[in-house]
């Protein structure tokens, strides 16, 4: 069975009963939820948005097999009619989204969701789980990209992700904020994202020696060899790699690098470059792995590291220090033909904005970001609009980019929010303001939930304007 | 195109290139490689053995398909006689493992593979991914499941783990790890998963009020409904419950349970029991979630909650304080007909011990774990064997226990695991020897290597026992 037509059930049970519920009652509202991110997680200060393609391919592909019915069946919870209704279930709603690669804060939809509610309802843990993913890889990875300066990034992650959509998913994510490529063979063949690779220790310890284990790398990879230095003593290694480079270059070829991989990487790629440098060999490039993230990757170039590259696996590839974001779907409105009916959760830590929004995102003089302000979609206010419409009565509604395009819209993007956004540590806090119109709707609304409680009413009925 | 052929090509393109200069210098020996956990991650006293059944399907279904082939030949870097060689690769090789559910420790391979090195070299990524999530999710479940006392935990993970896979294999490490059930409807049909769920605030704010959706739900599912009560106050909430509750009665029905999401879960647990208790529904359970893990579940436990079942998300399904195992691959020994090298990497902090290895695990008198011993797989010691051969030439050489077996193996296994090595935090560290035979051969070794840097000698021949 495809793994694709699996995902109609990639949901929490929840989902479905309160979908039975809806269709018992008779409930067919158009739903409006917003998916967004609640707060930043520890030193994060904006977030690359990932995973759209994916949320929409989902979307466009939602529907029941005979043996899914028949699972549910089985658990003896659903009637029969929601079970027959749920054959022929699509998803036909519109979806609103801020686009891949785009920069965006807390509070923001960063997807917008209308549809029949039972539809509406049932995609939430797909889509939270989608967006989560991508989202929280892309916007760590651009940190690591961030904290090179410059030097390449490569994402060696694959190994440990936690699995294997993560790690297929996270080389895509990486690639997007703006890795030069990765290790991943299956993501290189299913993104077309350039692929890089260099040799393990295992290889070194195969040969008789680690001389010859290079040798014979360089014979079978003359002009993209990679020599791995530190399986025994890491300079011992570079003058072996020095004595292959030498070979090489007497059959008209040349050595790509050498990779270090443990021990001091400031003073030992200092001590190779000029080993390297001395024998004429300054086109070899120094990569460096390791258990390395931005901070590391940070401290290292500040302390002078002489590095070109960087491979970085398992901290990037799982977000080591914020493995998730707290991203959430709540209700916002419920519409049943001309009544419009905004919602809100009412509380005092998590209290969610009513109503169908939009983000517009103003700019300074020179087009850097200067705020975005939240709002709902009717307002007429200044600046850019970040959600557009993805979809349609369940049909793509857009040209999907290429990652490609995605990839150069984060560059764009980063390169326009000022760096007092973008450090590692300590950054300054963007500002998302809320309009005049959507403070007033969420005052209003609060108010008459708070007044109402005790008739406990949970949402109120507004005029469609 | 179904998701498991994708398999072979998850995999770092270095362990490609590395089988490429193996395969054009003809090299075949046999190569044992070790998966191991180099040390605990923070606040880790013992790992819960899980995913093998995954890591043998993936080796027993190891082949490429002509698409795949063609992408490799289209990257230029391999020449035509490897790719004609690939078409053709199996994975032909023994594995030996500690079996899913089993308790075990850092140095301890939980995986053991033989093979002829290409293909040995070969699934290393794939191998390392596979038993990396498995285990760190079952690991971490584990804990909840500890600090819960009894109380049933249930996987509420899916909607924040990281990406599809996760969700899924979540659940089923998260059930072999005691927790009671999941949400996930996938994950309860491909693996029979007990499945759980209770209601949204969405539904709640989809109703005129409160007490309505609640109507609507019990009307719904009249023996199985759990409503959610925090929406907009707490005890108000509890209080609609008790009427729907009285309603359910009146017919014949019993409602299951309220759920408390947010607020002080001590304060409102016992306010609710309170309010329940004194309207003779001592039957309806209180559940609760809302960021929940181990160490607030000890925590609510330990200053009286009265909570009987705790649904646990995010934290449990990431593992967030450690989200992933420091899990490697390591080159143990090579066979090269009846010559025997056994390899170790030589390092100060990252040392490894070579040899084909065995785990011995020693009970005291009340049957209980007392300590292990990693020794050499020819060794004559006391105790019991943990690794056991679960594949012979490419074939499963052993019969695959059910999940539910799996299950009762963990349950097991922790409950012969002392206390003291249990503790959420500052744990005593569980002993894990190493056996004469395999000292002596580590120090061996290492002498010989140290010995031999000068003239680069990467592994030492020795005679076969």
């Amino acid at each position: 069975m495809p793994y694709e037509k699996d995902h109609v059930l990639l949901t929490d049970l929840y989902e479905l009963t309160m979908c039975a519920s809806y269709f018992q009652e008779g409930l067919s509202r158009i739903a409006t939820f917003d998916l967004f991110i609640r707060d930043f997680p520890k030193n994060r200060s904006y977030f690359i948005a990932a995973g759209l393609s994916e949320a929409l391919s989902y979307l466009a592909n939602l529907r029941f097999s005979r043996e899914q019915i028949e699972f549910l069946r089985s658990k003896k919870i659903f009637k029969r009619d929601f079970l027959s209704y749920l054959k022929n279930l699509r998803f036909t709603g519109d979806v609103w989204a801020i686009p891949e690669g785009a920069v965006f804060f807390p509070n923001e939809p960063v997807l917008r969701v209308s549809a029949p509610i039972i539809e509406a309802q049932l995609v939430e843990t797909c889509l939270l789980n989608t967006i989560n993913l991508n989202t929280t890889i892309a916007t760590k990875a651009s940190r690591v990209v961030l904290a090179a300066e410059g030097r390449a990034v490569i994402d060696f992650s694959l190994r440990r992700t936690q699995g294997k959509d993560a790690g297929i998913k996270g080389s895509r994510a990486s690639y997007i904020a703006g890795c030069l490529g990765t290790s991943n063979v299956l993501a290189g063949m299913k993104y077309n994202i350039p692929l890089f690779g260099t040799m393990a220790h295992s290889f070194v310890m195969s040969f008789k020696s680690e001389e010859e284990s290079f040798r014979a790398y360089a014979r079978s990879f003359p002009d993209s060899a990679t020599l791995l230095v530190d399986t025994y003593d890491t300079l011992s290694g570079v003058k072996n790699a020095v004595k292959i480079a030498k070979e090489l270059e007497q059959n008209g070829h040349k050595l790509k690098a050498i990779r270090l991989d443990s021990g001091n990487l400031v003073s030992l790629s200092r001590a190779a470059r000029k080993i390297l440098n001395r024998d004429g060999l300054a086109y070899v490039k120094i990569f460096a792995s390791g258990n390395l993230d931005e901070y590391k990757i940070s401290a290292l170039i500040k302390k002078g590291a002489q590095i070109d590259a960087f491979g970085v696996g398992t901290a990037m590839g799982v977000s080591r220090d914020a493995p998730y974001c707290d991203v959430i779907y709540k209700l916002s409105e419920l519409r049943d033909n001309q009544d419009i009916f905004p919602a809100m959760k009412l509380s005092k830590k998590k209290a969610t904005y009513p109503g169908r929004k939009q983000v517009w995102r103003i700019f300074d003089k020179k087009g850097n970001f200067l705020k975005d302000v939240l709002g709902l979609e009717n307002e007429k206010l200044r600046g850019k609009k970040l959600l557009v419409k993805v979809m349609e009565k369940g049909n793509l509604a857009y040209r999907p980019p290429s990652l490609e395009e995605i990839r150069k819209n984060a560059a764009a993007n980063l390169a326009k929010l000022p760096l007092k956004y973008q450090q590692l540590t300590n950054s300054a806090r963007y500002s998302v303001e809320i309009s005049p119109q959507l403070n007033v709707l969420t005052e209003r609304l609060m108010y008459e939930l708070e007044k109402n409680q005790k008739s406990r009413t949970g949402h109120k009925k507004s005029k469609r304007k």
